[in-house]
C-alpha cells in the first residue's frame, strides 16, 4: 500500500510520500515515490505516485526520457502551464495501462494514480491528482489537500487543522501527524518518508529530505503528540450521568 | 454509509452506531443501527447492522420473530452461550442473503455485517463481528475494538488511546471522538448516534440514549477537543532547519 500526500498553501507546496511496496507481506521492499523530474531552472515538477508499481515506473521513465526533447504531446520542459503537465501524465498514464492491461489484469489491478504538482515561471504553483482514467482535479484554496493510497487514517486530523492560509511549516507538521495516523493504523504504509517543503517562487527541490524512523525532529514530533493528547483526552469531561448504567433497569427497543 | 463501534473493556461494553441510512446523497433518512433483542432477566444481546438495509432488517426480525420460541437452531434466549448467539447471527445472515442473492445482486450488494454482543449470566460480555459470509471474530483484551462500515477515519484516535484496562466512561469519550473524526471527513455517517454503556452483569440496556447534534455533552466535547488540538498542534515543534527551502539550490532524482 502507499499513502502520498499534496498540500497548496499560499506560501507554496508541502509533498509527502511513503516509500513501502509490497506484493504480500512477505515481499517488502522499499521504493521512491516521490519524484522529481529533471528541474530546467524555471521549472520543477513533482510527482507521486499510488498503484500498480511496473505501471508508475513505466509512466515516470517515459517523462524523464522525453524531457527536453521538444514533443509538445509528451514532453513536460515545453509545457506553458502544469495544466499542461498534468495532461501529459494523464495521457501516458492511458498509453501505459492500455499496452499492459490485457496481459496484467489476469494477475492484479494494472491501475495507478498521481499526484502531479509544482510550478512554472510566471504562474503560482499548483496541484493536481490524476485518476487511473488518466483525468484528473485540481488542488484549491477550498480544498488545498490532495491524497492518493490509503487516504483515510490520515484524513481527519488535516481536515481540522489545514486550510490554505496554514504555513508551509504547520502544513509539514501536520503531513506528518497524518502519516503517524496512517502508519500506525496500517502496517503497508511505511517510512522512510520523502518530504519536500516547496517555496513558491523558490524553483528549488533542494529541501527534499528522507525522514527514517530514527530521524529527531519525526521522533520528537510523534512523542510530543502521544503525550500532548493522552492529556488532552484526559482532560475531556466524561459522560454526563444520563449516560451512566443503572443496575436492573429494562429496555426494549 | 454506516459506522458502527463495539468496544470490549474490563467494565464491560461500549456500542455506539451512527443512523443515517442512504440510497444516494437525495435519499436519506434515519434508521437504527443498534437494536436490543428483547430482554431476559439473564442475558442481554446487542445487534448493530452495516450493509444492505433490507438484509440487516430481514435478519433482525428473524431473530426477534424466534425469540423464546425454544427453536436451538434460531431461538437467541434458548443459547448457553455469546457463542452460540453469534452463530445464529451467521446462519440467519446466510439464509437471508441466499435467498435474496439473485434478485438484488443487479442492483446492489445484498451483504451486511454485524456487531453482536453481550452477556448471558455466568460469563462475561462478549463481543462479535459477523462477516457478509456469517462468519465471525471476537473482541479480546489485546484488540478490544471492532468497526464495522466506515471504519479508517475513526480507527487512529482508539488506536493511540483505547485498551481493554481503560474505564467505560474513557470507552464512551474515545468512541464519541471516533465518531466525530468519522462524520468530519464523511458525510453519508451522521447523526444521532445511539450509544449504550454497558457495565458488566448490570444486564440492563436501560443507559441507551441517543445523542443528537445539540445534545450538551457531544457539544462540548466536540469543542474541548477541537480547541485542546489546536493548541496542541501549535505547541508542537517545526520541522528542523534542514527540512526548510533553500533558495537556488538545484537536485534531480
Amino acid at each position: 500500500m502507499t499513502y502520498c500526500l499534496g498540500i497548496l498553501v499560499e506560501e507554496g507546496l508541502l509533498l509527502a510520500s511513503d516509500s513501502r511496496s509490497n506484493a504480500g507481506f512477505d515481499q517488502i521492499v522499499e521504493v521512491t515515490k516521490l519524484s522529481l523530474l529533471p528541474l530546467a531552472p524555471d521549472r520543477i515538477v513533482a510527482i507521486q505516485s499510488a498503484g500498480n508499481l511496473a505501471t508508475t515506473q513505466t509512466v515516470i521513465t517515459m517523462l524523464r526520457e522525453a524531457f527536453g526533447g521538444g514533443d509538445p504531446a509528451l514532453d513536460v520542459k515545453a509545457c506553458k502551464t502544469m495544466f499542461e503537465v498534468a495532461q501529459i501524465v494523464g495521457e501516458q498514464l492511458r498509453v501505459a495501462i492500455a499496452h499492459d492491461r490485457a496481459f496484467v489484469t489476469p494477475y492484479g489491478d494494472p491501475g495507478a494514480s498521481f499526484l502531479v504538482s509544482g510550478q512554472i515561471a510566471g504562474h503560482p504553483p499548483r496541484l493536481f491528482q490524476i485518476y487511473s482514467a488518466g483525468n484528473f482535479v485540481e488542488a484549491t484554496d477550498r480544498a488545498p489537500v490532495l491524497q492518493i493510497g490509503e487516504t483515510k487514517y490520515g484524513k481527519p486530523i488535516l481536515d481540522r487543522a489545514l486550510t490554505s492560509s496554514s504555513s508551509l511549516e504547520e502544513a509539514a507538521k501536520l503531513a506528518m501527524l497524518s502519516f503517524d495516523a496512517t502508519i500506525r493504523s496500517n502496517l503497508s504504509v511505511g517510512l522512510p518518508l520523502d518530504v519536500l517543503l516547496y517555496r513558491a517562487n523558490s524553483f528549488s527541490g533542494a529541501s527534499l529530505v528522507t525522514v527514517r524512523s530514527d530521524d529527531p525532529y519525526w521522533v520528537a514530533l510523534r512523542e510530543s503528540y502521544s503525550v500532548g493528547l493522552k492529556g488532552l483526552i484526559d482532560s475531556l469531561p466524561p459522560p454526563p450521568q444520563l449516560w451512566r448504567p443503572i443496575d436492573g433497569g429494562s429496555i426494549e427497543r
